[in-house]
């Protein structure tokens, strides 16, 4: 890294994110051909809620919520992706990202850094209408992915209808409609059979 | 397609648009792995946009930069990826991408769809700040790839070093900061015998 040439430090940067494209996710894409990346997947979740803004809850600084999406899970470059149905890895999730987090923003310079750091602070404490919708839509991506793949990431680990609606209700605190939709779907999906019930 | 419900279009759209992952490049990832997709180029672009905005040459607003790169690419949908050196393949490229814009926004609500639309315009026209911003940025992520990779997409189609500066120069007129270091970079590219003189 080039200490003191900010520039110089956000092109390190740019190569050093490009291992974001490498951390592969339990869920796979809508064909089932492969498992999904994180970087796709914050691509995917970017534009998602650039289209759907109109139907957050509450009204939101839509190009925030772009932003909080674009970096929510670089963390993972360090510290992998966790599987929201393992209660495990989930418990250690919060610590071990948080450390990702100092080491991975600490590459920047000084105001870039302060940047992400804040988007992503905010991000992870759910408070803010920005960050609840965000959040939204980051937990209705992988679920909305096992709908139309038939329950990809849900059948091999034994994932059952009410695990999914308590991870996925963290929709309803962003965007009641979206929320509404998703219980329709899981209820399909328990009918149609690629969700344990 | 859900005609009359602008919510369901949308989810529809967020379902179709999961094939850009599927679309793959000819420049690969920074370790040589495997060739990148373009979901993934286009959430590398707009972060990269959002770090490096502080060094384009005229002021831009960095929202509209970052949502012209989530966007720029969803024609390849339809079109495909054009490799830039290939010059034929150049050479049949707008009408086509413009044909795919048709296909691809008009599955879209008339709000959603018109502002894509007018992103991808502007993106395309290359006039405005931002247009020649995301442009330069656009530019620069394979070229800086092929760099790092030691030219993985550069050796096997004899690719010179004028065509890349050519190619490149684009990059000059949103960023003369990030030029300069392109220049560089190609010179060495050169030296160290990845990219031909």
């Amino acid at each position: 890294m080039e200490e003191n040439n900010p520039f110089l430090n956000i092109i390190d940067f740019i190569g050093y994110i490009d291992q974001l494209k490498h951390v592969t996710r339990k869920n796979a894409l809508h064909d089932r051909s492969r498992e999904e990346n994180t970087a796709e997947h914050s691509w995917h979740a970017a534009l998602s809620a650039l289209l759907l803004a109109p139907y957050a809850d509450q009204p939101v600084d839509v190009n925030k919520v772009v932003k909080m999406l674009l970096i929510h899970d670089l963390v993972e470059i360090e510290a992998g992706d966790t599987f929201v149905y393992d209660s495990e890895e989930v418990a250690k999730q919060e610590p071990s990202e948080a450390e990702a987090a100092d080491i991975i923003l600490s590459k920047l310079p000084e105001q870039q850094g302060e940047m992400l750091q804040n988007l992503w602070d905010e991000f992870e404490a759910r408070v803010t209408p920005e960050a609840k919708f965000a959040k939204a839509i980051d937990r209705f991506l992988p679920l909305y992915s096992n709908i139309v793949n038939h329950g990809y990431s849900w059948l091999p680990y034994d994932v059952t209808h009410s695990h999914v609606r308590e991870i996925g209700s963290i929709i309803k605190d962003g965007s009641t409609g979206l929320w509404e939709l998703v219980e329709d779907m899981l209820d399909e999906a328990v009918q149609d059979g690629y969700l344990n019930p």
